[in-house]
């Protein structure tokens, strides 16, 4: 996520960086799932240490975008191995050398867009989007009690599928990108609908807090939220009416224990 | 640069973030030219603006490798316009819509690399590289009085007609990647030594700041520096030396004049 909140400098001050526990270059970062093939997705791959290993798991068509980009060989395949997911198929993440990492993985297909530098404005209203553009990570302990935490950064719509899917979770982190559909054109800020990038809004009879408020999800979290959305500011209205809902909007440096 | 100098909050605070000049998403950036190919060179483009109107200068070779990546479509051509430059033909600059920005700027090929992504590793030692894989610039005022600023983040060598065009130059930047060429195997941060990567070392009879001693330059200003270089701690004897050299160490949000 590119979008930094507003107290971006208090966070560095109460969060300082951790130092690496082995070795200077160590990251912990032992395996990677991607859930889209935009660049807020995909580029972070692009800054991670030359000769860090883990695995990278993405759908088929994820992973011919990453393909036919060579900007990504910069993943040496000596330290980085990429593994195809298929949908509605639960698998267990494991490190570069195969160590499984104690959960449990699936993706699901859900409302979306392909990636903007792969839309194709001759394929029509949904520029040629497929199912495995856009999907949804179920997580959970492997020989855990069940408890899921569901990650959906990019969702354009609720149907009763998904709906029924999220239904009781513990824990949704959900994609928070605007307050309202027409909230960047309404700023200045862009000529797009959130519609038209792939994502719900939040506020609204067909939005976000309407469309969670009956299903039971004891934690719901607002992630992927753009520096438009007024709910980043502590003492907006909006703010105030998220939180009031049982919202948390996310920030940089949290911790969340399931 | 991806390159962090350690003190890297107090610079934040130092240089909190500017508002923009001309509605909520405006960026002073008009023009922008590429001297390489590789990862901290282009990967900024993708985090620009989604709208924001430039031109991009780059050699054939450079504008090759983007064009290849199909994530750089993130730069909408009804935004962007991809412009070829020639080595050793001085180019004026201009805006996405063709205003001239009263530079002069000359490109022009130092030893170098090929960019790590596009290494063939069956085309011998210098893995395929070409003159157009890695250029420094010359940048003057168009109409001024001549003065220039020598612009060469990577550069592996100093030879004599290199030293040649940068004798008695206004203003250096110059690649400042390692203190020594073994800098990242001794302190276990890589395998690859400062020629490997393409990069000459500040220190020793070989090195940079032996190089540029007798070139009558007004000011040398280390950038791009790796971050295992001892440089950037302000109380390193490093940092003294390349001081009493002559040389500043850039830090983020420096200001030059020329």
């Amino acid at each position: 996520m590119f979008n930094a909140s507003p107290d971006i400098r208090q966070q560095i001050n109460d969060n300082p960086p951790l130092h690496p526990a082995e070795g200077v270059r160590h990251s912990p970062i032992s395996s990677v799932v991607l859930t889209n093939a935009d660049v807020d997705h995909v580029a972070g791959l692009l800054t991670l240490r030359e000769s860090q290993p883990f695995s990278l798991y993405a759908t088929s068509r994820v992973l011919s975008v990453l393909a036919e980009n060579t900007i990504f060989n910069v993943l040496n395949p000596d330290f980085v191995v990429r593994r195809q997911l298929a949908l509605e198929q639960p698998f267990e993440p494991r490190t570069r050398d195969g160590e499984p990492l104690g959960l449990t993985v699936e993706a699901f297909a859900v409302p979306g867009k392909v990636a903007l530098y792969k839309e194709d404005a001759s394929a029509g209203a949904n520029f040629g989007s497929v199912a495995e553009d856009t999907v949804g990570l179920r997580i959970t302990e492997t020989g855990g009690d069940g408890r899921s935490l569901f990650y959906l950064p990019g969702c354009a719509a609720l149907p009763a599928g998904l709906k029924a899917r999220l239904k009781g979770a513990a824990l949704l982190l959900f994609d928070g990108t605007l307050w309202r559909d027409d909230e960047m054109l309404a700023q200045g800020a862009g000529v797009k609908t959130g519609q038209r990038m792939g994502h719900l809004s939040m506020a609204g009879p067909e939005g976000t807090i309407a469309g969670f408020a009956d299903l039971g999800i004891a934690r719901k979290v607002f992630i992927h939220i753009n520096n438009t959305n007024p709910v980043l500011l502590l003492d907006s209205p909006e703010r105030a009416e998220v939180e009031a809902a049982g919202w948390t909007v996310a920030r940089d440096g949290m911790e969340l224990e399931l």
